[in-house]
């Protein structure tokens, strides 16, 4: 076992978000060559085993395989790669991590052993698991892995008094957000963010691609907004009632009314639209509302080189109110990134 | 010429701070060994010079001198080192920094090469101006080299909105503030602070330290304060008149009463009694003070792993009014230190 083979593998994977689907890689190895390897692109299309065996330029016979999840054991869009796997003359499979679908969960392991085959797993499980964090909420909780997301002055503010936001951090952590937008199928803000920005949501990288773009917010949102300028789906949600859907079409995007009871029916209303990763940007009573509803599995917390030192300007973070420290949100701080002129501080928060 | 014989005087001369005079080492090297080190201990006691003649094991004829400021030239409350290296047979004098002070400045370093030693400038000159940055700013500019302190949580907030503050950072980062404590000649906090806080305002490292303390308030102080019952040095100061200083003894500690009509005429005052390194604590209404002033030369910014999201919560940094984000303060940031549990992030503000 070559622990190379699996992170080859988890690279793979990690170039493409085939949302509902987890992201898996595949690797075929024999005598210490690569013979064959495949990703998981899209979902709906073929799963990374099939590509990797597909890719394959000897025969499979006696090799070993690397995959960074569990090969499924069911009929879904495609038949079951454990199955496919069993008949190959395969040696070893080595496995990032069990598939927490209960559909498949250790039914794909059991699959390969009854045919004879060692199976081992838990190879580079951190990664696999951090790469599929979102899928493993998805599947295990019934709702997304929430990113919530701020960029705030040094001291905490999000915007001047007047309401000047532009900008706050560099242009090297604004395209690395720009990068964590392209990792997430959903961006989601506030009405007043939305209001003030005008934000087309939109994840600009080399290329420009589309997440789900959702506002939350109880007002009317115009309908020139820079959100509807552009293609994919915009959900427009409001908290007021039970749950109702309405679509429409603008002709460029498609646009779904969506009222909930609570957040966390909101939430499970993206979880069923296939939404694993959503990336909550803001403004701060946005992601105050969701650390208030101890909503949020990561915080990413942008700090621009900058001062506003003015108790009226508006807070990174609001919409909670404390009166003893020990009520504060604790966080475990997981990393800071430096730019050349600012930083970001990832976290976790840790909810009583 | 070897780098490490001055880095040596450095780490020396950093183990005290002599104000008002500048941290100096000494390291006296011949046949690349070094045979006579010493460091300026304190004010009106030898020089670092003198205490490296007066170790060496040997003759110092044809010996090598690493002194990390240029050898003093006049008669201060001892003779010039200048003067003395002349007569030692030294060859070589390598000096980390020209004396910024005008009564020094550029005059050792003439009268050593009048004698015909051989002398270089600028080894290792960005260490040893860090260092002695108090020292330089004081004998430039006549004001103290201020750093503005600041322990908020991730938000930009010093307390709830009750004013509980214990503690935001984690023992770490206090032990780590301690030590900067130790590295000042005076610490400042604003009126609320000592009201809500009721802090002694020493430096408590592996020993605990005394260095002058200053309460900057229009208020009165209760008689019963913590910083009344150490020894040393106590400012109550206010801005509301023309100067004026009364000073008192409460058999523990002296206390200066002081009006001053501005800030600066305060720092300039603070300076004359020989603060050349000032540490500004906060609140958040004074740190904005002074950046408000255009006052500060340094920031350290401790964030402790905790989120309020209340924007009833005590801002870090405010009493300043910022329309337009043009008109926020730019800061270059230097570096941030992790902690295991949170972080400092050391900055310098950029005025306009």
């Amino acid at each position: 076992m070559n622990k190379d083979f699996m992170l080859y593998a988890i690279d793979m994977a990690k170039q493409y978000l085939p949302s509902p689907n987890p992201r898996v890689g595949c690797v075929i190895v024999k005598d210490d060559n690569i013979i064959g390897f495949g990703a998981h692109i899209k979902a709906g299309e073929a799963h990374a085993e099939v590509n990797a065996v597909n890719s394959c330029t000897e025969s499979t016979k006696g090799a070993d395989v690397y995959v960074t999840l569990e090969p499924c054991s069911h009929f879904g869009k495609t038949p079951p790669c454990a199955d496919m796997l069993c008949k190959l003359g395969i040696k070893n499979v080595y496995i990032g991590m069990k598939d927490p679908d209960e559909k498949v969960s250790g039914k794909g392991i059991e699959k390969l052993k009854a045919a004879g085959i060692n199976v081992v797993v838990g190879i580079c499980e951190e990664e696999c698991r951090e790469m599929n964090k979102g899928y493993i909420k998805h599947r295990t909780t019934g709702l997304p892995y929430i990113v919530l997301k701020s960029a705030m002055t040094l001291d905490g503010k999000i915007a001047t008094r007047s309401g000047d936001s532009k900008w706050i951090t560099s242009a090297e952590a604004l395209s690395f957000s720009h990068k964590q937008r392209k990792e997430s199928d959903a961006i989601m803000v506030g009405g007043n963010t939305e209001k003030e920005d005008n934000p087309t949501l939109t994840a600009r990288c080399e290329t420009v691609t589309y997440p789900n773009r959702i506002v939350l917010t109880s007002r009317k949102i115009n309908k020139n907004a820079n959100i509807f300028t552009v293609p994919g789906k915009v959900f427009i949600c409001s908290l007021l009632g039970d749950f109702k859907e309405e679509k429409e079409n603008n002709g460029i995007c498609e646009i779904v009314h969506v009222t909930a009871k609570n957040l966390v029916d909101l939430l499970k209303y993206f979880a069923s639209c296939g939404i694993m990763r959503l990336l909550v940007e803001g403004g701060g009573t946005l992601v105050g509302s969701f650390l208030k509803e101890k909503l949020g599995d990561e915080l990413m917390l942008y700090y621009g080189a900058k001062i506003i030192g003015d108790a009226g300007a508006v807070c990174g973070i609001s919409n909670i109110s404390v009166d003893k420290l020990s009520d504060a949100i604790n966080v475990e701080i997981v990393d800071i990134i430096k730019f050349r002129k600012d930083f970001v501080v990832k976290a976790k928060p840790i909810f009583k």
